[in-house]
């Protein structure tokens, strides 16, 4: 449980590193040491060591770390070698935004369906030029697209229905944005995108500015004494 | 820093707590035990005990926790009793979305303005009634609407400067939607949804399903032998 948290955590920040490898060959650096990149990126230097060492030790001594060498070892780790083909289900103003989204690696990424239910929808075509289909044939559409990645932006009522169905075709890596937290079977990973817990947060920081605020803020709450320690179960 | 990371992490299960705790009180329970909390939304009972007992002993032995008492104090602890008064800054489809998502908790989050640079789209009203107002006036109408929260749902381009503007005009905490990295000035919050990521970590989990398997594939990118070890930087 514990390790799996470190791991996806590691893995957010290699994503971080590998595109800040990718600026640093678009301006023509060949090599770079941690601590140059912890600086220019406002990174932490130790981390950036620490995380590539888990990995394999990709730094030369006195070099520092050759910049398309190690954003080609990322890229491997991170799974980014092979195209990924991916659909979206939900063509609402989520769906259409994400389907047009600039931001998207697409050597890794390549959307190559969309499905919506509402029959006004179907047929119509994205800025993109792809056609948006009945998700009446999901199951057969990615089998038949070898579709590994799934968006799913329909609303939270559809969400459930729509995890079943994409699964079941054999999808095993699912990005969610509807308002409901899935539960996938085994073997399947969601990433899900909750938009009230990323606002609680910010609502909490603005409650509670600094973390030793937050503890002398919060112990004003204790109602219960030292002998209800361990309760509560 | 490390602190910081735990605090998120925890204010994060906070929030699933809180939810969990509302669909309680909808069904009616008065009282919940953390394991059967646990047991009906898929969560770790030790850790629920834990992160409560951080912020003081609410559960009472025998008993567990008052459904509706526990639910007052997460939302005190996560500064929910205010209403925070949130805008959005770019109606793209992006922009589009989040404006009319449905998956907030009104009581917590009024969005009371949108701001947008296009002319063909100030002046328009979205589908909740607000009408969009030139970005212009940013700073101006964060004052004057006591804003606290600014969602960034503009291009790459244009989100420095956002922020720079709503920062300045003292807004402390910022959804990030655009696909850039924005550092803030101390002080300030920010929580970037960052797509790339969260697909990458789907295309990591594709190339290596289980932990185990993680560890033995990338052993296989080992290019130093163990003199390299604490180089790279």
């Amino acid at each position: 449980m514990k390790t799996e948290k470190v791991s996806e955590l590691t893995t957010n920040r290699l994503s971080i590193y590998l595109r800040c490898l990718n600026e640093l060959a678009a301006s023509g650096a060949e090599t770079v040491s941690s601590q140059a990149m912890a600086d220019q990126f406002n990174l932490n230097s130790a981390q950036i060591r620490k995380d590539l060492a888990y990995f394999g030790e990709f730094g030369v001594r006195g070099v520092g770390y050759y910049v398309e060498d190690l954003s080609r070892h990322l890229r491997k780790i991170l799974g980014l070698t092979e195209r990924r083909r991916v659909a979206i289900v939900g063509l609402g103003n989520l769906g259409t935004a994400l389907a047009n989204y600039q931001g998207f690696d697409y050597d890794s990424f390549e959307i190559v369906a969309l499905f919506d239910d509402d029959p006004a929808k179907i047929g119509r075509k994205t800025r993109s030029g792809l056609e948006i289909q009945s998700d009446q044939n999901i199951g057969e559409v990615i089998r038949s697209e070898c579709i590994e990645i799934v968006i799913i932006a329909v609303p939270a009522t559809a969400a459930e229905r729509v995890l079943e169905e994409v699964t079941e075709a054999g999808v095993r890596a699912v990005l969610n944005f509807a308002p409901i937290h899935l539960n996938p079977r085994p073997g399947v990973k969601v990433n899900n995108v909750d938009l009230t817990i990323l606002l609680e947060s910010l609502s909490y920081f603005l409650a509670n500015p600094s973390d030793e605020a937050v503890n002398v803020h919060h112990r004003e709450f204790l109602r219960h004494d030292a002998s209800a320690n361990g309760a509560g179960g």
